[in-house]
């Protein structure tokens, strides 16, 4: 029976700690922080992400998805809010079956470790910081942070699921010939929050992503189970690229009220702890992290220290929980090989961990700009009619990502030749009347096979 | 009178003592290793560069080019070897004014270092290596390896030209937004040498840099003074991408004789230590390092600190020496205002650094490949038609770089032009009289404006 130690009890390290435990392996689960389900460590900030159906047919693999389900609220598309508050909801899918879900990062995380204890051969240390490893002798050392003592172990088996500021991977910088990039945006995010209505109720449409698109920078917001919405304002960092929007110049109560009512006069009356927020919330960086081989001997990085990408596509914890699906796959596929199964398991997922990055980038853009735009949601029509049309061979690259589990590499492609075509058929009109869909028909038959 | 600090005695380090003791300020260059003039610290290898325009101007506008230039071997060209052992002459510039110089890279290192020492307020430290920074206090500390004591600094300015691997630039990893790759090719390289012939002479022609261009590999061969070649052989590292062709497979002296006697038969009589040479040098690893900002508050990286680069266009040192030449003209236009200095430093050089490291990876297919191929050399011919035609508005690529001083990201944004024009034009053909000359002409006026 093989030992494998986790390193993080994050979203990852617990799916995929239940994932092993499942087929038999004695799993140890080594956390840097306190016990989550005893010590209030999120500082009391709600972050929540968007379930979506790669990370739905994890959870559904291991038998978790209904119990998750109980946490989670649909969202069936965003509602963009106007600057003079005017909203336009647009659909995320093809009708109301196809959703994404809201979900606490922290319950989520809880519930997952939870059922990861329930086995018997599973068991999580906590107060256990990785501080160095020996890739030579495979030691990996450890700080005890409760005891303040060292300690070492020497593991069958080391995945590591420790995060973006992985130490880890760190540790990986050392070896020869490891390929790294780090990569910030210039723009950073403030966590704020709608509280809940009378009796809990939601104060905005529960059932949307809302979205303030603003040009260059962006407030939204994803509801949550208690009727509170968690909202997130991203904006430049610096005056020199934002202007008076950004973190640098808004830096007073009176400026930040100003930035408000100018941008997000709709919401600033129900947001009752803004300038509290935003003064006392830290602001959070947005960091693109690539890197190659993901393998040393019988050490591995998942998830985000693997690949860490910016929000705007809701897929890190999705594209983290189909790491586990493909994991698992290649378990079932060479056994205890663990040889074969992590060299297959990182060259099959990196060039998938490449494309989702990339498809992140470009998502920040659609988000805070395009949605707004009149030529988008005529695209956006002309796509829908497309699908409609064609429905094996063009569907919407969010689709792709979102509602489907082909390949992320393949709808990286697919949706770049979408993408053109949709700006050859939109150039000069305005009507769907006006699309020359023979031209349509033509370039999808020859440019996009059958999925 | 400013109190500048370089961590790093190698060219750039070196060079850049000599601009800013000439400025009058107070300099102190601390290095991690002995000094090279008293203890032969090459193990043996001697390395060579090829110093181009951009080298000698930095050289010149400090009055060093007349000395540094008795070192140099002119090469005007490339001698292109067959797998036959037939050898074609590609000239590198316009005529015989227009040429890179090989020199050695130890020897011109200790030449700048005497020339530097010469100022009165110059003073090296050996032995110095750099452990870490405290960013808040400014603190730089040193491990004194001949003493094993440690030690701190506080610089008023420090620059680091600590190269590929600097520890400065490590410890920025630690600086928030700190944006950084390090990128490694699948090739190595391996130096090997070609000894003098009878009383000094050169074995093969001196003028020329050597290639035997082998498709995914390439053996070259630079002139020594002493009559002896300094020859690298690049080559994949893996059986899995270079089969046959690989340090992993040629790791016997039968299968060193075999690979050689099939693709080098024409120099490997000439190669008595090849055995020797190839099994007892470390096989080098060829890295892309890119990051920014290169500058926090006083501390600054300069040369392969801050844009390392494969060697494939000869231009890692040249690019460094050129930093300096920018460097210094920031200082007379700001004084010893090191902010804007350094701002206006990074801002201007990163860009033009990005645009050769791009450069330096394009070049290495062009030189293990291309130049070997009929289409190459067609286009060549076409290429030095068309500079001779509109001298100031179609300059080859490989002139811009290594001939003129206009910026790296000029060069490669001409360079993509002109390829594509030399594309157009060298399409079905393969005779200088078939050349559509009224659409070259169209295309460049369209295309290129005058330089």
């Amino acid at each position: 029976m093989n030992k494998i130690t986790i390193n993080g009890a994050g979203l990852a390290g617990s799916l995929l700690a239940i994932y092993l435990a499942k087929k038999g392996m004695a799993v140890e689960v080594y956390e840097r922080r306190p016990d989550m389900r005893i010590n209030d460590i999120g500082g009391g900030r709600s972050i929540n992400l968007a379930l979506s159906v790669r990370g739905i047919q994890a959870l559904k693999e291991v038998g978790l998805y209904d119990e998750i389900k109980k946490i989670c609220i649909p969202m069936y598309g965003r509602m963009i809010h106007s600057i003079e508050g005017e909203t336009t909801f647009l659909r995320y899918g093809k009708d109301d079956t196809e959703y994404i879900n809201s979900v606490s990062r922290a319950e989520l995380n809880m519930k997952l470790m939870d059922m990861a204890e329930k086995f018997p051969n599973v068991k999580f240390y906590f107060n256990k910081r990785c501080t160095r490893i020996n890739f030579d002798s495979g030691e990996v050392f450890y700080h005890n942070e409760e005891l303040s003592e060292n300690e070492f172990i020497i593991p069958d088996v080391l995945i590591a699921t420790d995060g973006a500021a992985s130490p880890v991977r760190i540790e990986m910088l050392k070896l020869p010939r490891f390929n790294f990039s780090q990569e910030y945006e210039n723009y950073g995010y403030k966590e704020l929050n709608i509280p809940p209505g009378e009796n809990g109720t939601h104060l905005l449409d529960k059932n949307c992503l809302h979205i303030w698109p603003r040009g260059s920078y962006m407030l939204i917001a994803l509801p949550n189970m208690d009727g509170s919405f968690t909202c997130t304002l991203f904006l430049a960092y610096d005056e020199s690229l934002g202007g008076k929007n950004s973190f640098q110049y808004v830096n007073t109560p009176e400026r930040l009220k100003i930035f408000f009512e100018e941008n997000f006069k709709d919401v600033l009356h129900i947001m009752p702890d803004l300038e509290n927020d935003y003064f006392k919330n830290p602001t959070g960086s947005l960091i693109t992290i690539k890197c190659y081989p993901w393998v040393y001997k019988s050490i591995a990085l998942l998830g985000d220290s693997a690949h860490a990408i910016v929000p705007f596509f809701g897929q890190g914890m999705n594209a983290a929980f189909e790491d586990c699906v493909y994991l698992n796959s290649y378990i079932e596929k060479y056994g205890d090989d663990w040889t074969k199964i992590l060299d297959e398991y990182q060259k099959d997922r990196k060039s998938n961990a490449d494309a989702i990055a990339d498809l992140a980038q470009e998502n920040f853009v659609e988000m805070r700009d395009l949605v707004a735009t009149e030529k988008f949601r005529f695209k956006k029509k002309i796509e829908t009619e497309l699908y409609k049309k064609f429905p094996l061979r063009f569907i919407p690259k969010y689709s792709m990502v979102t509602f489907m589990r082909i390949p992320y590499k393949t709808a990286l492609q697919r949706g770049k030749i979408q993408e053109n075509i949709l700006d050859k058929l939109s150039e000069n009109i305005s009507e769907l009347e006006n699309v020359n869909w023979e031209l349509a028909e033509n370039l999808i038959l020859k440019e996009l096979n059958e999925l």
